[in-house]
């Protein structure tokens, strides 16, 4: 059944995650669609529609089960398993991504980071150790690496994105401005455009409301 | 007009303004609702449509001149004007954003941050010093100030949102893993939440396609 989820859903799934989270943290059991809705500013009748498409979970009159939910909706998003990260290059976001504490706790871990600036390579971000570019295929012939994460400038967002797919590696996040897309093969990809979500702030603040 | 553009068309706008940046650094002047359709990978009628509600910028036959259309959607997200904005506060995300070289490229300006920190106040990130907290009131109040980077713990973004909006700061750009609302202000929020995208990534890895 989640083979079946539309983009929109899948969008709004880590939102659910998040207040759910949250509810656990505040000692909170039980929630209806109205409070989950009212949190993140959804309609009850939506929350009622996503949460059925992701495998329901909720009991009519009783409400959803707090930690139950969370768990089913992070075990669709995959969070109840671990993912091996590494991280090309190590410039100010691919430093963010390692240093950023959040990621670890979901399961996302950076096993390796990789640069190409003789300056950069040999010292460290955190405890992380910045690895030389020419010792890619190695590492990842030699661990289980189950995301890159590309940090790098535009112009050579396309380049590594092909040398990390011929090495085999199947997920791409991509943070470079622009849409990465690698024809006729598995990988998924998903580019994280910090840009796009400032215009959009941007845009409240000139146009005015959201429809 | 653009005061009744739907989110979804305006969550779009951004990418569209990426891609005519591509075509106009490649030369391009001329692009059909095909073509934009095909970079975007989004089908004409939904290219058509979008763009009509933002103002049309087409001609039938002749498609769209690129740079006229780049420009009217930069006018639309408020790109042809400067945004100034303080970053709070200097942890791996504020820095991180201080350092992006791409947001002031779109006219996005950092004018100061600030932290709490004994040792980050008083250092730097690129040429940007790290300011005290308790100076923000002073600073606020001597400088224009647009938009609000909240880069701060989940625990404290609620308590330093009111404060700023208090300040008279009227836009906030969040990245604290919680999803802000200021209830009864025209204050406009949009919450950038990186490990949402990472969870979308993760949920493609584990239960396949979007539909």
């Amino acid at each position: 059944m989640a083979d079946h989820i539309s983009d929109a859903v899948v969008r709004r799934l880590p939102g659910y995650y998040r207040h759910l989270r949250e509810l656990e943290q505040e000692g909170i059991n039980q929630v209806s669609s109205q409070e989950l809705g009212a949190r993140m500013g959804q309609t009850p009748s939506l929350v009622r529609q996503d949460l059925n498409s992701v495998g329901g979970f909720g009991r009519q009159g009783y409400g959803y089960d707090v930690t139950r939910l969370k768990e089913g909706i992070g075990h669709v998003l995959g969070l109840d398993h671990t993912h091996t990260m590494i991280i090309i290059v190590a410039g100010s976001i691919g430093s963010a991504v390692a240093r950023y504490p959040g990621f670890l706790k979901e399961g996302f871990i950076t096993i390796g980071m990789f640069d190409t600036s003789p300056e950069r390579v040999g010292s460290t971000v955190g405890d992380m150790a910045i690895r030389d570019m020419k010792e890619l295929d190695r590492f990842v012939a030699d661990n289980t690496v189950d995301i890159a994460v590309l940090a790098v400038p535009a112009s050579a967002a396309r380049e590594i994105a092909k040398q990390v797919v011929d090495l085999g590696i199947m997920a791409i996040w991509n943070f470079a401005p622009v849409d990465l897309k690698v024809a006729d093969t598995p990988v998924k990809i998903v580019n994280a455009h910090l840009s796009d979500s400032l215009q959009v702030l941007s845009f409240l603040m000139t146009s005015g409301e959201i429809e």
